[in-house]
Order: structure tokens, then C-alpha cells, then sequence
């Protein structure tokens, strides 16, 4: 440990509790990563800092400043791109331990949270006033709300009821130098000034830490109706999309299962779904619409070639709850990687064939799933280890190669996982130079040490 | 005029086609003001600049760069808050004449837009499609979709479907140097890099001027069922909204209209309802669900002293139709003064009682509407011209004290209006200095020789 940093500690122990600062070897390997796969190794951090309240996150970024000390804050860290890995010199700031829900305000329908709250936890403390937290990102059980709002995390329901940014009302903000903002307003509507709690959302820790957010609560249905359908193939379940798109009606969820994805869950879960058919739709219906919303569906399909679950049965529903979990079990390694990219729903036949020539034409294994209802693909691709003619390459050639499909068809390198370290390299192929040039003239207003999460995002 | 202005036209003379560049006093002084009632009267631009291509504003931001010369970018003009008043030196930048829609993608959900284009065209356009423009402020049959990016605009709708910001998905953006990039993306979900097309939206011309927009798009609902609500009181109307909040109906509309505004009402269209209440509620259901919807609106109000259209009539309908221009043919004067504070919904009743001690102890009159649904209030003040008493200090009291008082509550100085020039003082009631700074360190980025619509919004 350098000078510098045996100084700062000790400083910081000064001004913080014992218990928040922590230096134990396990406890730093542990928070020097997310669930991201990167080639570089993370390094451990100097030490990670467990806060309790704001005025310790202002005093801990008060001595960064002073000394020039990267920070890079976390939540859970079920991220997957590499969002809060270290990779320098660096301290970490664990917002885990601000988990309290300030204040539920039913009438308003918002509850005030800190950032370390698991977004399931709000959830079933919203339940009994009928409420709930719609952004629901595959990782809801075990993610902070704090780390949603740094990803501006999406998850199956934003189909209907948008991404975390249309639920964050306003954010309170430690900024580099330690100071505290309030930023947003605690009404549904507001337009007072710039929309600095939109720049905030989703920026990754790169310009501020989250330390109280102001969440919108949406109404908890008071019908839910699932539905799967099985087509012959994924064409014709991408045409599906289209149908339902047609008869105007807006599911919650709307997931595509491609026929790959099926035989794993098949595997998994002991089912026999591959032998009917090539690819699934899984639509939940919710709201006083949901039962009709279900019979326009069943009108949509009665004289197709489609299996539908039986009306009433909870096998759509068991399946959507696999879905849930089909990619948060496997998590990416060097031979596996997962990625994100969204494009215009219009697209998704002709991406979807090139994306197969792409990882044919590498031999690589392809399977997908995707949040359909927003265009939002997770395409998964792998290799044996042990395979000849390099793999590594291969895989890394099918997944950049999918990446430039979709930019070519007018879609984003990333739907919802955010471009962390990962997707960094991928960024200028996306933005032109100005727009990049402009994001880190922002970085560099709000952070001219370039102490917060510094590499990552933009 | 001054040589600096003699020699910035002749420049700009040199570069645009002739019709571009407008010195007609008439149309000078149109383009002076928009629809915001300031006590300090406008003066006239030293030009006004059409440009019909996006080219044309690179070229005139390049010019005006170069010359220091303010530009004040506007479309119709109709918004409330002042923010295209001319004050000094300046040349207007009416981008009307780009109107065109550049496309419509129905299968991606999504139309591309020039700024010109009237709200209300692009949704005759795309309603063969089956498909609508959500955000609906109150001037949509004359308000440009530029101007409503600008603004952030609001309006009935919102309450189900989200402000201008949630329809908006990419921008295309010419800076104050004339330079022209694009922020967002085409899809749905997307989170590269920081969300420059919210920063850029609602910040009323004084980041970059908007010349192109993709917007999404929402189904055209396949049903819709209106139902008014005249209740004994107010307290009872607003007791009413939670009601219905509490059966967890989501109106598409929802709306509060007070004794004074039913008067208004009755006046103008000689019906008779303020005899049978002291407050309405009009709720718009639509979609697959709006029948069940308005089935369980008249359960819950079944045994209440209420009185709700009969179903099926068109009754609630034309009322909303009548309330969408409620506000809009009587324009504010000296004498009255249209607000438009956000307050959480909860507050309602409360602060409308602290509304009416104030109105009253100022001897001001005063009537209300409100987009209840999201807690966004328009009371309007006035007084009589030959009042004793210094009646336009007691008119400006009042509407001082509404929104000191929405302020205390945890409301908003503004709900959907913006800040223009008319709420510039307010706003540090509501921000702190340091968000201020924040601002206008953004806007000292963007605009580093403060030509964007200096003075405004921030």
C-alpha cells in the first residue's frame, strides 16, 4: 500500500465508524467485481467502505477528493458488464447497509428509499397498500434499487410500465467534491430546470453517488392472465409479435423463447416443450384489460398454427417464472457470453437470421431469448473449451459481430445491462465523436478529478 | 439597427435562400412573444429565420457563433411561461416550415419528425396505423412537436401514458456552434452512455435547437368510455380520486373541475351542471380494459351522493372536450394568471384550502382545473381592472402565495408550463444554489457564449 493510500485510510478512519471501513482480504475480493465476465482480472480494492448514512458517503467523498482517490460505489453487484470491477487503485463504496425504506406514501403512490433496498424487498413492502415497483430486472431479488437506478435497469414488465427512469422522481446526489444535491421533484409531473435526475439515472456512479431516491409506484393489477404459445418456428412466433402488436394490445410481459432456449429449460425443468414446437411467446396480460386482452390474443391465433396454454391453467405462468431465472442461473464465463443489444421491433426476423449466419459461420452455439414486447435481445453464445481453431476467438468474433448487426439495423449496443467496461470498446461504433466528446465534458463538470468509477460508461 | 446586426443579416443573406429571412414588422412582431403574459412588454427581433432543412440552422447557429448573436428557436408559440419573449437583442429561429413527417414505421412503433409538425397532424397520420402521439398538452391542435420536446409538454393523457419525455426517443440536436449530432437511440430500451436526449428535452431552447425527433408511439386504444362525476364538494371529488386510485383503476384522463370552472362552463355552453355540484371529475378509460374500468368506477360510487353520466351517453365526452379548451380560449391578460403548480396527490384537499384562504384574504377570485391524475394544478387568478386596492399587487400576491404554499408541500413551481422567463424568480424557491450552479454549468457547456435563448428557463 502506497503512502498515499495508508494516509487516506487513516483519515477516513478518523471521520467514519470502524465497523464502515473494512479491509478484510475476502471481503475485498468479493466487492472487486460484479457478475460481469471480463478477460482482465479485477484487481482487490485498498478497502471497502459500508456506509450507514448520507453525511458518510459526503465525508468519504470529501477525502477522495483530497487526495485523489477513485470511488467506485455498488450495490449487489449482479451487473454484468463490469460496471464496478477494479481494475486500479481504488476504494469501494458498498451501499449495501442504507437499505432502509424511509416512507411509503400510499396516496401519493411513491416510497422513498435508500439506495442499498433490494428491489424485491420493496416490492413486498408496497404489496399491502396494492402498490407495487414495476422495472423488475432478471436480478430483482437480490439487486439494489441503488444499483437499478445507476444501470437504469430494465426488466420483463418494462414493456408496459417503462424502464427505472420513468420510475425515479428525484434523486438525492453526493457529488465528487462531497457536497449533497436534491435533484427531481416528488410529483409525477415536473419540468422545473434540466432533467438532472434523468442524467443521473443510468450513469453508472461515473457523475454522482445515489445516496435517497424518490420511487413512483404504479397500481398492483388486479388480474394477471398468462399465456404461452408455442409456433413451429421462430419466424412465426416473430410474426406473432406482430398480431398481438395489431390488435393494439399492450402486454406486461412479452417474452420470445427461441427453440435452444427451449431444450435447456426442457433439461432443467424436465419438460417436453421442444418436441412441439420451435419457438414460445410468454405474454402476461395484467389490469382490469387482462381477460380480454387473454381472449383477443386466443381470437388472434384460433386458426393458426399455434398451441396455446390452456386458458386458466398455471403453466404459462410457471414458465414465465423460468424465463425469470433461464439466464440469471447460467452466468456468463470465458466460454459463455450473454449479450444485450435492442433494435426496432421491425427488425428482429432479419436480425435473427443474420445472427444465426454469424455464429454458423464461426461455429459457435447460439441460443436467444428476448424481451420481444421492446426489442430488447439476449442473445447467449458459447463455445467448448476444448475445441479446435481457437474458440476464444470465434466467440469473440460471433458477439462483436452481432453487436454491428444490430447498430446496422438501427438498433443500441445495449437494451439494459449498461456499457460498464465491457461494452466501452463498443460505444464509438454507436455515438459519433462529439456525442462522446460531449458525455465526458459532463464526466469532467461533475467529477474534474475523474475520482468517481473512472473508465467506466462512457 | 446596429452594424453588427447589418452585417450578421447580410451573412446570413448570403447563405439562405431569401424567404428564409424575414424582416416584415408584422411578422417581427408576431414572433416577439409566445402566449405568456409578462409584465415587460417584448420588443421585436432583428429578423426571423425559417429554415426548411436542417442545414440552414447549422448554418445560421455557425453565423450567430461567430457574431454572438442570441437565437431564440420557436415553433407556434403557444406555450405560457414567456420562454420565446424577446427582451434584447436577438433573432428568431421559427422552424414551422420543417413539418414535415420524415416516416412512419408502424411496426416499430415509432414515427421521425421534423420540428415543425403540429401535434395533431401526426396523430391523424398515424391513426390509420392504429397507432396515436400520446403526449396531448392543451394546445395540440396548433403546438409544434418541436415545441413540445422543448417544454417537456404535458396534457390530459399523461397521467396514463407519460410527459413528451417518455415519447421521445432520439433527437437530432444542432449546437451552438452549428455542429449537428444525434442523442438516443430508435428503440425502446437503451443505455449507452448518458441520457443526453432527456437533458436536451424540456430544456426550452437554451441547450441546442431540436431538427429531427423520433418518437414512439402507443396503440390507438380499440375502446374508450368517459364518465363525469359531480360530487357535493371538492373535498368530496378529491376523496373521490383516491377512491378510484384505491380500486386501482388507471384512467387515460382524469380530471378536476371546481364550482367557479363548472360556472364558467355552464356560461359558455349553457348547461346547467353547476346546479347538481360543487365539483366534477371526467375520467377517460380506454383500452382493453375500459369497460371493466368504468364498470368498477360506478361500484365504487354506487352508494355515494354522486351523480355519474349515464353510460353509454356521450355526455362525459363532450364535457372533456369542453375542458380541454377551457383554458386554452381564455388566454391570460394583466388581470388573470393561469398557474400550473404539481403537488403530490395526497396534498390536494389541503392545499386547496390554503389556496382559497389566500385567494380570499387578497380578494382575488379564483377557479381551478386540474390534471388530478398526476396532482398537476391549474388555479387561475383575477381580479377586476377597476378594483379599489391596487388590484394587480394583490392578483400577484396570490399567485405568489400558490405557489409558495404547492412548495411547502413538496410540490413543483411547475408542473408542465416550464420555467421561461415568467417562473425565473420562483425556481431558486425550489432548487437549491448548487443544482442551479449544476445548470447553468451545463448550459455555460453547451452554449459557452450564452447565445441559446439566453435568460430563460434555467
Amino acid at each position: 500500500m502506497s503512502s498515499k493510500q495508508v494516509s487516506f485510510l487513516e483519515n477516513l478512519k478518523k471521520v467514519l465508524p470502524d465497523e464502515s471501513v473494512v479491509q478484510d482480504e475476502l471481503v475485498l475480493s468479493e466487492n472487486s467485481r460484479d457478475f460481469g465476465q471480463l478477460s482482465e482480472m479485477p484487481i482487490n480494492p485498498i478497502a471497502v467502505v459500508f456506509p450507514t448514512e448520507a453525511q458518510q458517503v459526503q465525508q468519504l467523498m470529501q477525502l477522495a477528493t483530497e487526495f485523489g482517490m477513485p470511488v467506485i460505489s455498488r450495490g449487489a453487484g449482479t451487473g454484468v458488464s463490469g460496471g464496478v470491477h477494479v481494475l486500479g487503485e481504488a476504494v469501494i463504496l458498498n451501499l449495501s447497509r442504507m437499505n432502509r425504506i424511509l416512507d411509503i406514501r400510499p396516496d401519493d403512490e411513491i416510497a422513498v428509499v435508500e439506495p442499498g433496498v433490494i428491489n424485491h424487498d420493496l416490492n413486498v413492502a408496497v404489496a399491502k397498500f396494492g402498490l407495487m415497483y414495476a422495472p423488475d430486472p432478471a436480478s430483482y431479488k437480490m439487486s439494489t434499487l441503488g444499483g437499478n437506478v445507476a444501470t437504469n435497469a430494465g426488466g420483463l414488465r418494462c414493456a408496459k410500465y417503462g424502464v427505472t427512469r420513468e420510475s425515479v422522481l428525484s434523486l438525492d446526489v453526493v457529488l465528487a467534491d462531497g457536497r449533497l444535491i436534491r435533484v427531481g421533484k416528488n410529483t409525477f409531473k415536473g419540468v422545473a430546470g434540466y432533467d438532472l435526475t434523468a442524467l443521473f439515472t443510468g450513469s453508472e456512479g461515473t457523475l454522482g453517488v445515489v445516496v435517497r431516491a424518490v420511487l413512483r409506484l404504479r397500481y398492483l393489477p388486479v388480474d394477471e392472465r398468462d399465456v404461452s404459445l408455442l409456433f413451429p418456428s421462430l419466424e412465426e412466433a416473430v410474426h406473432g409479435v406482430q398480431l398481438i402488436a395489431k390488435a393494439r394490445i399492450q402486454p406486461a410481459i412479452l417474452e420470445l423463447i427461441d427453440h435452444a432456449t427451449i431444450q435447456v429449460l426442457d433439461k432443467q425443468y424436465s419438460t417436453n416443450l421442444s418436441a412441439s414446437g420451435g419457438a414460445m411467446l410468454l405474454a402476461r396480460l395484467d389490469g382490469y384489460g387482462a381477460a380480454r386482452e387473454e381472449e383477443a390474443i386466443r381470437e388472434v391465433f384460433a386458426d393458426r398454427n399455434v398451441v396455446l396454454s390452456s386458458a386458466g391453467s398455471s403453466e404459462a405462468t410457471q414458465l414465465i417464472e423460468m424465463r425469470r431465472t433461464s439466464r440469471g442461473d447460467t452466468k456468463d464465463d470465458a466460454y459463455r457470453t450473454g449479450e444485450d443489444v435492442a433494435i426496432p421491433k421491425s427488425k428482429m426476423v432479419e436480425y435473427v437470421h443474420r445472427l444465426q449466419a454469424a455464429a454458423k459461420q464461426e461455429r459457435v452455439d447460439l441460443r436467444m431469448i428476448s424481451h420481444v414486447g421492446d426489442g430488447n435481445l439476449h442473445p447467449t453464445f458459447s463455445v467448448e473449451p476444448d475445441d479446435v481453431g481457437d474458440p476464444l476467438a470465434r466467440l469473440h468474433r460471433a458477439v462483436e459481430s452481432s453487436v454491428r448487426i444490430a447498430l446496422e439495423m438501427g438498433g443500441t449496443i445495449t437494451g439494459e445491462h449498461g456499457v460498464g467496461l465491457i461494452k466501452k470498446d463498443w460505444l464509438p461504433w454507436e455515438q459519433s465523436a462529439d456525442v462522446l466528446q460531449l458525455q465526458r465534458s459532463i464526466k469532467s463538470l461533475l467529477d474534474p478529478l475523474n475520482i468517481l468509477n473512472p473508465g467506466k460508461a462512457i
